[in-house]
């Protein structure tokens, strides 16, 4: 998906609120402010906001010299989620449909967004997702898709939410490759938080070799590119990796919640609907 | 008040909607927004966000050749408090109190306003704020005021919300000079605005100088300056005033809905609540 106008004034929310989160120091705030505005000329409308951003988390970065900002939230989400997960785990064994609860669980985990929320209660966010109705639920493609296939590549999202993915991942029953982000970017799941989030357990973990908060294909590792390729089933978790790969040349499988007008808008969807689109 | 750093990021988007009116021509949308960008590392932090807010409107302006973006809106506005006007006077007519009815139908005006907010209905706007109980009400100090003064001056604020001032002015039953913005910024009042709402028949209208969507006294006239110092009571309405006079020297009646976050943490209400405030 390409930027939106709209997209721009939101990289200016994020810089203040990333800038806050590294430092309490307010000239470098307005610094990262500065650089982000001076930056927005720079801009060009064919690049999709995951590419952008990461521009935006870069100037954070430099500017405060605080390589994770999000460190301690991100181990923080991933304690959370942990905290609750043998409930869901009895959630999905309750279940009349056990893959289709998984499902909801796993988008459930997707309001862990430091990108687009500021605040959020889990345990209550979560139990409103699973009475929610879908805004786009192709289901029955999914689980023929899911039948036929025999490696699965899952593109995690967000840390915190990784530890719903465990759950989802345990439902497929079959072997699943779950791909991070390369460095730490915004609240993005990396290597170590999926560690954290015990999905060495259930997958193989791999490092997708992209930077951004969202998965930039030019920017993805010769390993992850054969493997995104010849996966029978991919599954890519959140809106950043929707940007990224809502425009690509094979089926996916995109499972979010659309937080933000353009999304929603790009998808012909309600804001705050749950999704499950698959993109041929 | 000066400029939060929270007030950039609201740059950026008032630039947008502003752009939008403007023109359709997304080019030169996108220009405003790099303009503007490319403005923020000139922005000081000891500016009001008025004079900040100023400077967006004249790149709008300067990109798009537009003068008056919010000419037809303003128009639109004018119009339709118009049509509602008798059943306001009614209102005020039939309520105990009638100044603080004719307060809180002039605060209710101030829903009005494209600098903040996007939507809003009319009609039920003001009804909602009629039942609504007050952040703040200097409602003694006000009368107690009033009733001292042989003249007042009323800076005015939005198109359309300025057929409510009307109201107010009725029932100050005083001799009232109104103050109008010196060119067309967002939809403030000017004085052919103030003149389409009718309040040359309950007041003076007066040019204050101010070039800003807000009352900069660095930029008001000799005269208007000379009515501001001598005034018995002077009544601020809106966001855009209150950060101009939120420092100032004398004392002003500031009246207004705290419509952001930021006006609201430095007047410490919530958001939404209706301001009557004696600043001394």
């Amino acid at each position: 998906m390409k930027a939106y106008l709209d997209c721009i004034p939101c990289f200016m929310q994020q810089a203040l609120r990333a800038g806050r989160i590294a430092t309490s120091d307010q000239k470098k705030i307005k610094q990262i402010l500065d650089k982000t505005g001076e930056m927005v000329k720079s801009i060009s409308m064919q690049d999709t906001p995951a590419e952008i951003g990461m521009h935006v988390y870069r100037i954070v970065r430099d500017v405060t010299g605080v390589n994770d900002p999000y460190k301690d939230i991100k181990k923080q989400h991933i304690k959370e989620a942990n905290s609750i997960y043998a409930e869901l785990e009895k959630w999905v064994e309750m279940s009349d449909d056990k893959l289709l609860t998984a499902i909801k669980i796993a988008i459930a985990g997707n309001v862990i967004d430091m990108g687009v929320n500021k605040s959020f209660n889990i345990i209550k966010d979560i139990k409103k997702t699973l009475h929610q109705d879908f805004g786009i639920l192709d289901y029955e493609g999914f689980k023929k898709q899911l039948s036929k296939s025999k490696s699965i590549l899952y593109i995690g999202d967000n840390a915190g939410e990784s530890v719903f993915d465990k759950i989802l991942i345990k439902a497929l029953k079959k072997p699943v490759i779950y791909a991070v982000r390369s460095i730490p970017i915004i609240n993005d799941v990396t290597m170590e938080d999926a560690i954290d989030s015990g999905l060495d357990k259930v997958s193989e973990l791999l490092d997708s070799g992209s930077e951004a908060p969202g998965l930039i294909l030019s920017q993805c590792s010769p390993k992850f590119l054969e493997i995104f390729n010849n996966a029978g089933l991919v599954i890519s978790k959140g809106q950043g990796n929707y940007e990224g790969l809502s425009n690509c040349n094979r089926q996916v499988f995109f499972l979010l919640k659309a937080k933000c007008a353009v999304i929603a808008g790009d998808l012909n969807v309600q804001v705050g609907d749950l999704i499950l689109k698959n993109y041929k």
